[in-house]
C-alpha cells in the first residue's frame, strides 16, 4: 500500500460514509480490531491489517465509486478543475464546493497530516513563491498560510499593514494584481472590502486564495472547521449526516458561521440550533437556503435550550468593536459557553469549537477558559487543522497533490509528542 | 548545445547587434525559418536548427568577439569586477555600466527567463540570505527583489517601514550596515535620502544593491526598462541604435527617466522627445550629457507632437503629492497617453511603457487603462522582466552566474500559460 | 578526525581550561607549532598535526572528562535536557546554564562557524518553520535569529510591530501561544513586558527562546557576549578565570549586563569594576549574588579608575529615553569610552565590547567611533557571533546538533574575505 493503513481506512470510511461500528460490521471484523488498525503506525497498540482485508475494502470502495461515477458522470478530471472559479484555479468562496469535491480536498489534507504533525517533510513546491498579501492585519491567518506554504517547500513574501504603498498612490487593484502575478506563483489576499479579492482574482490567472474579504467570505476557515468536525466525528464514530450543530454568538455579522453553514448544508438532514442575542440573528436568506436543502433550523435566545443534545457547539465572538455607541441588547453572561453549561446540556462526546480569537478578558462572555483542560474543547485541534487544510488548498490549486506522497521524508528534528501542555490524548484514536 | 537554441540565437543577434531580418540574411536563411528556431522548445511550431547553422553562427560570433576583444582589451575577468563600485561588488548607479557590460548582464537575465517564467527551478543560492532593507515602503520593489532571490534558492529577511528601531536610538548607518553584514550575504537598501545607500555600501564588503535612494538612483528599474526595450525590439525585429524614444510626464523629479536616459545614451544615434508640463522639464545637465554623446533631443509641451513616430513611449506619473500647495501648471488631460493618442501618433509596433505605479484615479491624467487590452502596452511585460533582471544582478554580484545553467530542473507545479487575462500572445515570438 | 583540527584543538583547550602556552607545554610542543595547527585549513601557514598528537590530546581530554564525569555524575543525556526550563526545551534565562553546559553550547557554536563565515551551507533543519514573534521592534535581533534559522535550512515567519492583531481583540497569551504552536516548530518571542515570554512558554511544548522581555532577560545576548569573550581570550592566549572585566554605563536598567554578569560568575576569581553614573548603579541583589560566588567587585564613578588594567571593557548605552524629565546626574563626557581613555588605562590586548546599538549622535557620550579602526574594538566580532550562537541554540533545542557536521557542503557563491572594510586581520589566529 502506498498510503498508510490509517489513511487508507479513514478514506474508505469517508467514501462509504460509514461509522466505525457500521464499517466494522460491513467488513465482518470486531470494532476493537478495526481500532488497532486505525492507530498511527509505530504506536504501541498498532496492528497490521491482514492483506485479505485490504483487498476486500478496496473492492467495496471501488464498487461504490463505480456506482457514484455512473451517478455523477459530470465529475472527472483534476479536483482543481472541478472547483474552479470562473474557469481559474482560485478559491474565493465555499460555493465552489460540492460534498464530493470537499471530501476529495480533505483526502488531500489527510495526506498532509504527517507533515503538519512534523513526522515528515516535503519539498514538493521548492522554487515556488507565495505572495501573502494582508491589507488588513491578521497575524494568525497570515502565519498559518505562510507556514503551510513553507511546509510544502515553497518560499513566502509577506506584505502586512493597512496600506499597500503603491495603492496609496492611486494604483488600481487590476494593476497591483497583475504586477504581483509576475513575481509570485500564488497569492493569498486579505482585504477589508467585500468583493476586493474577487477583483484581484479577475486580474490574474495565477491561483488566488481569499484570506477574508471583510464581511464577505473566508473559505479556508470554513473548510478547516468542516474538516475538524469530520475528523472529530471519525474519532468518535459519528456521522455528520443527521447531526445536531449549535451555532452561538454573533450570527448576523460573523462571516465564519455563514460560510460554515453553507458547507454543512452539503450533508443530509442536519439540525441547526441558532443561539444569538437579539439583533444578531442569522440573516434570513441563509435560513431559507439551508431550509430548502431539507435541514431543520431552530432559533433561540436561550443558550441552555440551544445546546441541548448538540453534537457540535460552535461558539463565536461578539465583536463589540462593531457596536460602538450601540447596545448589544441581551448579550449577558448567560451567553457564555462554559464547563457548567456544557456539562448540563451536552453529552461526553460533544465537541466545542470556536474560530478564534476568543476574548478572554473579564466580562467578555466569550467561550470560557474553564474548558481548557477538557478534551471536548476542540479549538486547538481546529487551529492545528489549518495547516493540513491550507496545504491541501495550495497543493490542489497548483496541481501537485499527486506528488506529495512520494516527496515525503523523515523530519530531522525531534518535536514534542504533544504541542500543548493541555492537549488531549485520545488513546491513539486521533 | 548547453543553452537552449532560443537563448543561443538571441545572444548571437544581440552580440552582433543585428535585427532578425538582417541576421537571417547574414546567415543565408529565410526569416520564417529563423522565427521557428526562435520559438520556445516544446511550442508547436518550434523547429530544431540544423547543426551546420549552429556552427556557422558560432563562428561568426567568435570572429566578431575576437575583433571586439582587440578593440577593447581592457574588458576581461568576471562581469562583477568590471562593473564594480569602488572596487566592491555593489550596484549603486547605472553609471557603473558600459554598453558591453549591460548587455552581458542581460545575457545572464536571458538565462533566468525559464525560471522567471516558471518552467525551471534553480537552487543555486541555497543557504544564502538576503537582507531586504526598506526604510521606505515600496511593496512591489521589495517583493520583486525578494522573489528574485528566492527563485535563486536563497532566503530573505525583510525589514519594512520608515524606522529601523536601532537607528531611532542614534545608531549610525556605519554600525547598522556592518552589523547586518554579519547576518546576511547581500543587502538591498531603499532609503528616502539621496546618498544614504552609498553610505551603507561604504561600511560593508558584501554586495549592496541600491533599491532607490530618494531623488538619487534606482538602477535596477532603469536596467529592467532597458532590458524590456531590447527584448521587445528583438521581437519586433528592430534595433535600438537610431530608435526614437518619447519620455512623458515629470522629467524633472522622476529619477527613473534620469537613469534610463543615461543607459539609453550608451547606444548610438537615438532621438529623444521629452514631453513634460512646464516646470517639470528634464534637468539641463542630463540634456547636455546626452547631447554630447551624439543623440538628438527635442523638448515639447505637446504630447501629440512628442509621440509622433516614436518607437517607445515611456510615460511617468506626475507625483502630485510632491506639489502640495504648488500648482503644476499645464498638467491637464492633454498629457494623458491613451489609445486615441497612440493610434493617432504612432504605428502598430510602438511599445508603451511606464515604471508603475500608474495613477488610475479619475482626473489623474496618468497612462490610460483603455490600452489594457492592447498588445502595444508593455507595462506588465516590463514588470515581469523585473524578476530575471534582478536575478541576474544577484547572480552576477555573488559570482554564481556560471552555475545557473547546470542548476536548472523542471518545476513541479503547473503554472497558467499566461499570467494575466489580457496578456498578449505574440505567436511564440516572445 | 570528523571535526576540523582547529575545532578539535580549541575544544580540547576549552575542556581542559588551558591557555595556548600551558597547553603547548602540557603536550610538549612549541607554541609556534601549536599556532600553525590552529590556523584555518587552507590558510597559507596552516600545518597538519601529527597523528600521534591527535591521539595524545584525545587521551588527555578523555581522562579529564572521565574525572569530571565521576565528579558530576548528574550530567548526562542530551544538552537540551540538561538546560531544560521546567522540563521543556526552552531558553528563557541564563540561569539555565552551568559552566559545563554553557561551554557545551559553545562547542556547538564552534561547529556553526564555517556556516556563519559563509564557507559552508547546511540544510539540517529543512522543513522546519520558525515563528519570529516580535511584539516590540528590534530589527537587528529579529534578523539575527531569522538568518540563523535560515542558515540551518529552515524557514521563518515573522511578525513585527507593537500589536498582535488577535491580542488586541482580547486573546490571551495562552491562546496565542498554543495556536502558533500548531503552525511553527519553534518560537522566538520579544515582548515589552517582563515575564510575558515565560507565559508564552508555559502554554506550549515547542521550543521557545526569550528574545528579550522588557526589563527581564535577553539570554542569547549574554550568551553571545560570553562566547565572544572566550573566543577573543582564546586568540589572545588568556583564560577567563581570574580576568578583570569593566562594565560601564547604565548598570541599573541594562538587562544585558545583569545577564552577562551572571554567566561570567560561573567562572572563577573574576574582578569586576562597575562604572556608572550616580543612580544607575548595579542592583544590590546582583552584587551580593556575584560576591557570594567569590568574585571581587569594585564600584566607581570614575571611568579612568574603573578601566585600569581591565581585560574586557563592556560599555553600554544610557537609554536617555528612559529618563524623560529626569536628570541623569553626572552622565557627562567623562563617561565616554574612547581611544584616548583606552590607550591611557589599558594594554594592547584589552577588548572593547558593547551590546549595540551605540548612540553615535553628537553629545551622546556613548562608545566613541574613534576606535572603529582599532583591532581592540570587538563590537562587530561580537554581533557576528550572534549567528553561530543563535544557530547553536536552535540546533540544541531542536535536537539536531549531532547532525550538523555531516550536513555541511561548500557554499556556491564567493563571499568577501572580510565583511567590513575595517575588520581586523589577526594573522589567521581568529
Amino acid at each position: 500500500m502506498s498510503v498508510s493503513q490509517q489513511v487508507f481506512l479513514r478514506d474508505a470510511m469517508r467514501r462509504l460514509n460509514l461509522t466505525r461500528d457500521i464499517f466494522a460490521t460491513r467488513i465482518g471484523v470486531k470494532r476493537r480490531a478495526l481500532d488497532t488498525w486505525l492507530l498511527p503506525e509505530g504506536s504501541q497498540e498498532f496492528r497490521s491489517m491482514p492483506e485479505v482485508v485490504t483487498r476486500f475494502v478496496t473492492e467495496i470502495v471501488e464498487n461504490d465509486s463505480l456506482l457514484q461515477k455512473y451517478a455523477q458522470s459530470a465529475q472527472s478530471g483534476p479536483l482543481r478543475d472541478r472547483i474552479a472559479y470562473q474557469g481559474k484555479h482560485q478559491l474565493l468562496s465555499v460555493d465552489q464546493f460540492s460534498r464530493e469535491s470537499v471530501e476529495e480536498l480533505f483526502r488531500v489534507a489527510d495526506l498532509m497530516q504527517p507533515i503538519a504533525r512534523r513526522q515528515k517533510v516535503s519539498r514538493v513546491l521548492e522554487g515556488a513563491v507565495l505572495g501573502n498579501l494582508f491589507f488588513e492585519a491578521s497575524t494568525r491567518t497570515r502565519v498559518s498560510f505562510g507556514a503551510a506554504f513553507c511546509r510544502l517547500g515553497g518560499s513566502v513574501c509577506d506584505t502586512t499593514g493597512f496600506t499597500f504603498s503603491s495603492m496609496a498612490k492611486g494604483e488600481s487593484i487590476y494593476d497591483t494584481s497583475r504586477v504581483m502575478s509576475g513575481y509570485v506563483d500564488a497569492m493569498v489576499i486579505r482585504h477589508p472590502e467585500k468583493g476586493s479579492v474577487a477583483e484581484f482574482a479577475e486580474a490574474t490567472n495565477i491561483p488566488v486564495v481569499n484570506g477574508g474579504d471583510g464581511p464577505g467570505e473566508h473559505p479556508s476557515q470554513a473548510l478547516l472547521d468542516l474538516y475538524t468536525i469530520l475528523t472529530e466525528f471519525s474519532r468518535l464514530g459519528k456521522l455528520l449526516d443527521g447531526a445536531h450543530i449549535a451555532l452561538v454568538g454573533d450570527l448576523k455579522y460573523g462571516r465564519t458561521v455563514h460560510s460554515l453553514i453553507k458547507l454543512l448544508a452539503l450533508y443530509r438532514g442536519l439540525t441547526f440550533t441558532l443561539v444569538s442575542p437579539r439583533g444578531l440573528e442569522m440573516p434570513d436568506y441563509i435560513l431559507e437556503q439551508t431550509g430548502r436543502l431539507g435541514h431543520t433550523i431552530e432559533q433561540t435566545n436561550s443558550l441552555a435550550e440551544g445546546l441541548k443534545g448538540a453534537d457540535v457547539i460552535y461558539a463565536t465572538r461578539v465583536q463589540k468593536e462593531r457596536f460602538v455607541g450601540e447596545e448589544v441588547e441581551g448579550y449577558t453572561a448567560d451567553f457564555q459557553v462554559n464547563k457548567a453549561m456544557v456539562d448540563q446540556c451536552c453529552g461526553p462526546d460533544v465537541i466545542v469549537m470556536h474560530p478564534l480569537p476568543r476574548d478572554s478578558r473579564e466580562g467578555a462572555h466569550d467561550l470560557s477558559v474553564d474548558l481548557n483542560h477538557d478534551s471536548r474543547l476542540a479549538i486547538f485541534r481546529q487551529t492545528d487543522n489549518g495547516i493540513p487544510v491550507r496545504m491541501a488548498i495550495f497543493a490542489v490549486l497548483l496541481g501537485v497533490e499527486g506528488l506529495v506522497q512520494h516527496s515525503l521524508r523523515d523530519v530531522t528534528w525531534s518535536p514534542p509528542s504533544h504541542l500543548g501542555p493541555d492537549d488531549s490524548v485520545f488513546h491513539g484514536l486521533d
